[in-house]
C-alpha cells in the first residue's frame, strides 16, 4: 500500500562502518546568497548523527526523555568546500573516528553525489542529569566498538 | 541494495487527494519548552507543500532557478491544538483548498498518529520575474484541477 | 563610555499603547529567493511580543523558568504584503488586541519605513505547570489593562 | 523623544581593537535541553562579524547586493565551553586575527558577563561574481589592517 510508504519518516542507516544519512535541501536552509546557509550545514550534521546513534542501538533520545544523560555538542570544525543549492540532494556519511568514556568524536561529509561539499569532526559529550560529564551507558560503549571493528 | 535505500531522500506523495509528507523531530525544532518550536511548524508545512507540489507534477524550483516565477506565501492562518516533542514521528497531511489564475491555497494537517496538533490554511501567489503576481503555468493548473476532481 | 554602550542588548519599548521593537535583517533570516523567509518573521514577531510582555512588566521567562506557567502560541494569523531583504532595517509594531482569563490577543506589523511589509494577529494561552490553560497572574493582567486604557 | 531610541536597531562597535556585539537569547535560540541550541551560536558569530565589517568600513552587504563580491565561510571551528540559557544576555566579542588578500580570519568568543560559553575561530573567503575567490577591495584590506595595529 502506498500510504504506509509515503506515512514513514526516512531514517539513514549503516553501510559498514559508515553511516548514510540522506536530505533535499529546502528553501529553509537557503540564503540570500542563493546556497545553503553556512549554520544550516550544523543542522543537518546533527540530524545525521542523531540517526546515526539511533541506528547503532544508542537511545540518546530516550535517554535525554527519561533525565538518564543527553548528549552535547563540544566541539565542531568544519570546513566547507562547495556550497549546496536549493533542491540538491545531500547525502551526510558519518563515522565513528573517537570514542572515550564520557564523549565521542565523529567525522562526518556531506556530499553531492561524488563531490565533497563539507567535511566536519565532531566530539559529543555525555552529561548526566547534573549536567557534568558521565561514562556513556556500557551497551552503547560495547555498540560504538563493534561499529570501529567493522571498518577494519 | 540497502546503501541504495538509504541514500535516496525522503519523498511523500498523493493518497487520492491528500498529499502526505511524514517527518521526525530534531533537536534543532524544539525550544526550551521542550516542544516544537511555533514557527517551526511554518517549515515542516512548507517542506510538506513544496514536495506536493513537486509530487503533482509543478516543478517550482526548476521555474524558480530558471527566473520563470515564484511562488510565495501570502498568508498563512494557524492553529495550534497540541504540542509536539523531540522524536516524534509528524504527518503532515495536504490538500488543495482553492485555485485561482495567479495564488492557491492549501489546507494542511500536522498529524501524530491520529492526534491533531495543529491545522492550517496557507495561501500561495506565483510571482513572475518582476516581482509581479503572473499566472500560474496552464499545465500546472491542469494538474492542479485533477487533484481536485480526485476528491469527489 | 562608549563600551558600555556596545555591551547593552537592544531593549523595545512602548510608544503609548504600541510596543515597539527595531531589528536588522541578517542573512540567517533570508532564502534563496533573496528576501526574507516567510517563517522567519514568526520568529521576529515573537522577539517582539517577548520583549513587549518583559516593558508592560509580565516577566514570563522568569515564570517559565521557575515552572510557575508559560505562554504558548495558540493562533497566527499572518498576511505578507511586501517583502523584507538583507540588510533591511525593520520595526515591529504590537498592540495589547484582547485580553482574556488566560489569554491574550496581540496584534503586529512589520514596517520598514512607513512600509507595511506583514501584519498579524497573534493569539498566546497561558499555561500552567501540568499544561493546562492558567489564569494569568493578576497583577500581568493589571498591566495589560493598562496598556488597553493608554489607547483612549 | 524615546520613540527614535526605540526604533533604531541595535549597532554594536570596536573598543579598541575588539569587536563588541550583544543579544538577548530568545525561545527560537533554544532547544528541548533547555540550553542555546549549538548551531544557533553559528548564527550568533556572523550576526557579530556582520556588524564588525559594517564597523570597520567594510560594506558587504552592499558589496553583495551590487553583485561585487560577497564572503563565504570557508571554515568554522567552534569550543562550547558552557550552555547559554533563555533570557541570557550575550556579548561576542570579535578579533581580526588574519588578513589575506582574499580572505580574512576572525577570532570570536561568546560571553556571559564574565563566563566564556564559547571560542571560535572562523575565516571567511571573499568571493567574486563568478564564485572564484577574488582580493578583497583594497580600501578595505587597509581599515582591516588599521584594526590590528590598534591592537598594538
Amino acid at each position: 500500500m502506498r500510504q504506509a510508504e509515503f506515512d514513514q519518516p526516512y531514517r539513514g542507516g549503516f553501510v559498514g562502518p559508515e553511516h548514510h544519512y540522506a536530505l533535499t535541501v529546502h528553501f529553509e536552509d537557503t540564503d540570500a546568497a542563493g546556497v545553503v546557509y553556512h549554520a544550516n550545514y550544523i543542522k543537518f550534521l546533527e540530524r545525521a548523527r542523531s540517526d546515526m546513534l539511533r541506528a547503532a542501538g544508542a537511545d540518546h533520545l530516550a535517554s535525554h526523555r527519561d533525565g538518564l544523560g543527553t548528549y552535547v555538542v563540544a566541539e565542531v570544525h568544519i570546513r566547507y568546500r562547495r556550497p549546496a543549492r536549493l533542491g540538491d540532494d545531500l547525502l551526510i556519511l558519518s563515522r565513528m573516528a573517537g570514542l572515550n568514556a564520557a564523549s565521542i568524536v565523529i567525522q562526518q561529509r556531506v556530499m553531492r553525489g561524488a563531490e565533497l561539499l563539507a567535511e566536519a569532526s565532531v566530539t559529543a559529550a555525555f552529561l548526566g542529569p547534573s549536567g557534568r560529564p558521565q561514562r556513556q551507558p556500557a551497551d552503547w560503549i560495547e555498540r560504538f566498538r563493534d561499529l570501529d571493528s567493522c571498518s577494519q
